[in-house]
């Protein structure tokens, strides 16, 4: 189960699909030089493989366990993440302002994608304090900045976002949790959380000094629904003059959940103001929270996605490590009737070479958004506009895709894949949750034919596959590929009911994803340098035919379900399909 | 987490798919009236739901665990299935002449579904009890069935199959476990048995009187390989003069496994002579093991493929339960902004109806695929041959499509489906077996596109799908993957190099058992009677129409990874995929 970090196709991804030199010419991201990148690259890498990764199954035996209010992880996980902040790399792509490096979002990526393929559970630790510290970034005041994004950016403290309460899943706007402003006294200006919330990722621990959480929250005669909803700032610790940690809020944990995977993870439901001394600060303006989380919830969304590759990657080496050591049959039609390392036989190398293809896929995806997300930051609004429509095609595709590839991993394995001990089964577990959270990958295809397919007009994603068809003009199944995805998205647009579009957005959206995916392959393989690179040149031209001989055609025989419409989904009463 | 028997639509796959009146009028099965066909799956269905369905999430809490060299499951498992063995539940298909009511294999797979939704790993108890009894009605001595087979086939006793050793898996001609002749003393004429066997499923436990294991071992000088190995059948505890169990065996469980799923079964590393005492007696010809072991591997691949359909049943009946009654955001772009159950909105619907489309297709290809083995039963060569071919179709889409429909049961579930006191999870954990064991579902597919491919030069393929096309040519998808089918079976039997076969196998043999899958679903839709069951024909139209217009172009989609050959496969060096 040795695990080695994927720094060499990092850096293709990175310089081919997130294109990071461009990105270097910018004033803001001058620093992004290649030399750094390597080193961060590399170092993050050989960090998360040598200090997250064996911690990786001891997580999952032991889990997150609460006692007496506080949450307590196995040995060695205080350990991992105070060497994580020691090192610096929380703090790549915080402003620097406040102790940030101010490097693209797209390093920042890659520093979550090693940690995560390391140690997903602990990974989600320093995962979830981005969205604190963007929302800080974005919405808070210069004072809130001032007192709280040294130490988030640093990793002292951690974050946490509180959307979920037990009628307020996918509608967040449901929500109840309450926050009255106090008029005098010591907290005069802030505010009184009442609530519970629960799905609360790392919402209690002790590996930082201070959580701080940022809670969704109902101010009275707020309007109903998603507009009348605000965010606010709760520490764990109230701040001392001094700005350090001081008394204890009245926040608390009081159960963590039992779950299928990420077990080093505590899922917490937390309760605020059970003593009505909980006590919050608005972060933007009234009634704006929904906005708020937004900012937190794209890249949070692009990081999830993430997820999918991580699961993959280490996926997909254990069962790559299995089938060259492991020995069984004969070849099939071989003279010589020695039994051979399964991964010489067709099928088991036709599932690895699958597990590797979609792995590499995925990663281009992540840093293709990741780079577009970079430029959106430094003013390109098409670049923006490519995020937002990439965001839920990475989030949804990639996580399913992660399944997937861990199902591979489980199968090569044969029945040692269904035995815990030989840590298989562990990554398919963790993977499930990555299409669930941060919004269901149902939400994300819905955010796709809805709010993403209008954008621009209609051109923000009519561009995107024209782009698509015109590079990899001499891929005629790509190219056949992102002329669909075109057509129904002009379907949608045009001529689709409201619908029959969501009728059809899971499978229009694994299209969309599998041809931008496929093209980042294409972008990758055209980047290598034939003669420095040439061992590595093929094996990826072998992994990118793979993809679009084997993957996109399998995309192409969504159509029909992307487009069959609505109609026949309400043809009975859905009562009919309990028995 | 109330689960009800499909009864009908049971009844109904019996009555269009194996076509059980035509059975009927042979003579063998003239007892498979329709009265007492309704009463058996009536019966059964009651009895699990009522029975073993209450047991199943407590199984999976607690598991099997061996302390001091003894099995102990849960509390309430032995009544359970003491309960199963008195109302003879297990006797329905075995030979009359020892106990068993003769019926049809098809009523026999009947029993199988329905404990096994009701209760998966329990299920697998008398599951691999059919394995024993059909070695034994097969190539036992007539004084052998005498001795063993009334006490099986009531299910007093239990049977078990053992085949795999450590560096034995897909392998099974690796097998090192001996047999050596005993010349004379008590035991003259057996054998004495020496070796380690792993995944033995229920290979030991307390809730039978006896357990008679069939082991494959070697005599000494046997040939090397799979032809050299024998069957043996060994009894837990030796047979009294008057039959009844008497001494301890020689042969014990070492260990169990910790597995991902089905957690009540145990999974036993079973020890076979550790003091050179273990007694077993020869069953068939020596050297012809493997033949038995296929003899009795064939019907289990079907009961594992019925697995598929189990987790299906019970994940979608828990999933639409939830979405029925969860209640969560108004309809999109609908006035009325009062939140409905999430079961109006499209995706999850579209969830849904895929999950309860695909179970009902899988339970036709069951059914349609036990009636064929019936018919082969009763002398009938093609129907025998047709069943040759459903099997591994069968048993590999329909273990994948578990897997399939259970995953979005736990979607469905959002948040709740990863925390595992919902239970969604645990039908996504038991279900993962099935593609493993009785042969991984890569063996199916090589077995599909060798042996099977092969068969009646090649007819009992092509006529499958000519009479697919021609009986379902009104659709024209259905009738053109059949026809896609029929081209690449060519293709692979007469073109196509091995190494090729093998490498399209998985893709062509999902194809292959989508086509005959949604022709099940046609020949059941134009079974049902118009005026009697107007409302379920019209349920059943809907969930065929979602087959043939959205899983069917699917399955189109995996042609190009069908023929697309091996030459890829082998352009790098395995080791490139590491990392």
């Amino acid at each position: 189960m040795t695990y080695k970090p994927a720094t060499q196709d990092q850096l293709l991804a990175i310089r081919a699909n997130a294109r990071i030199a461009e990105l270097a010419q910018s004033e803001r991201f001058a620093a992004a030089e290649p030399d750094l990148v390597e080193a961060i690259v590399e170092g993050v890498g050989q960090f998360a493989a040598g200090e997250w990764a064996p911690l990786n199954r001891k997580g999952d035996l032991e889990g997150a366990k609460l006692e007496n209010g506080v949450v307590r992880l196995p040995d060695g996980f205080e350990q991992a993440y105070q060497a994580y902040v020691e090192q610096g790399w929380n703090a790549i792509a915080g402003i620097t302002e406040h102790g940030g490096q101010g490097l693209p979002f797209t390093l920042a990526c890659n520093v979550l994608e090693n940690l995560g393929t390391a140690n997903m559970a602990l990974n989600l630790l320093p995962m979830l304090s981005v969205g604190a510290i963007e929302a800080l970034q974005a919405h808070g005041t210069a004072e809130q900045q001032a007192r709280y994004l040294p130490d988030l950016i640093s990793g002292a403290w951690s974050g946490t976002m509180n959307l979920t309460e037990p009628q307020a899943g996918s509608d967040v706007g449901a929500l109840r949790t309450t926050a009255h402003l106090i008029e005098d006294g010591e907290h005069a200006g802030k505010y009184r959380i009442k609530g519970q919330k629960i799905y609360i990722t790392w919402g209690e621990h002790d590996l930082a000094e201070n959580i701080i959480h940022l809670v969704l929250a109902r101010l009275p005669d707020a309007p109903e629904g998603s507009r009348g909803i605000s965010l606010f700032l709760v520490p764990k610790y109230h701040l001392k003059d001094d700005g350090t940690p001081g008394a204890r809020n009245d926040v608390r944990c009081v159960s963590i959940e039992h779950k299928l995977g990420i077990n080093a993870s505590p899922t917490c439901v937390m309760s605020y103001g059970d003593d009505d001394e909980c006590i919050g600060e608005l972060v933007g303006a009234e009634n704006r929270g929904l906005a708020a989380m937004f900012t937190m919830m794209n890249n949070a969304r692009i990081n999830v996605g993430s997820q999918g590759v991580q699961i993959a990657e280490r996926a997909t080496q254990q069962a790559v490590a299995y089938a060259l050591e492991r020995v069984q049959s004969a070849r099939a039609g071989a003279e010589d009737r020695t039994p051979v390392a399964i991964m010489d036989h067709p099928d088991v190398r036709r599932m690895l070479l699958r597990m590797r293809s979609l792995t590499e896929a995925m990663r281009g995806l992540l840093y293709y958004t990741a780079g577009q997300v970079d430029r959106g930051d430094v003013g390109d609004a098409n670049a923006h506009a490519r995020a937002e429509v990439l965001v839920p095609m990475l989030k949804a595709w990639a996580t399913d895709t992660g399944i997937e590839v861990a199902s591979l991993g489980i199968q090569v394995h044969g029945g040692m894949g269904f035995v815990e001990e030989t840590g298989a089964a562990q990554h398919w577990r963790d993977s499930r949750i990555a299409p669930i959270y941060e919004g269901t990958n149902g939400i994300q295809a819905a955010d796709l034919v809805t709010r993403k397919l209008g954008l621009e007009d209609g051109e923000a994603l009519q561009k995107l596959f024209a782009d698509i068809a015109r590079d990899a003009s001499d891929e005629a199944q790509l190219k056949a590929l992102a002329g669909e995805c075109a057509a129904i998205a002009k379907w949608m647009r045009e001529d689709a009911s409201l619908d029959d579009r969501l009728a059809g957005s899971v499978p229009f959206t694994a299209m969309c994803a599998a041809a931008v995916a496929g093209w980042t392959l294409v972008q990758q393989h055209r980047a290598m340098d034939d003669s420095k690179d040439a061992s590595r040149k093929h094996a990826k031209r072998v992994t990118m035919r793979f993809f679009l001989d084997h993957i996109v055609p399998e995309a192409m025989g969504l159509k029909a379900s992307a487009t069959a419409g609505a109609s026949l989904l309400y043809e009975i009463d859905g009562s009919v399909l309990a028995a």
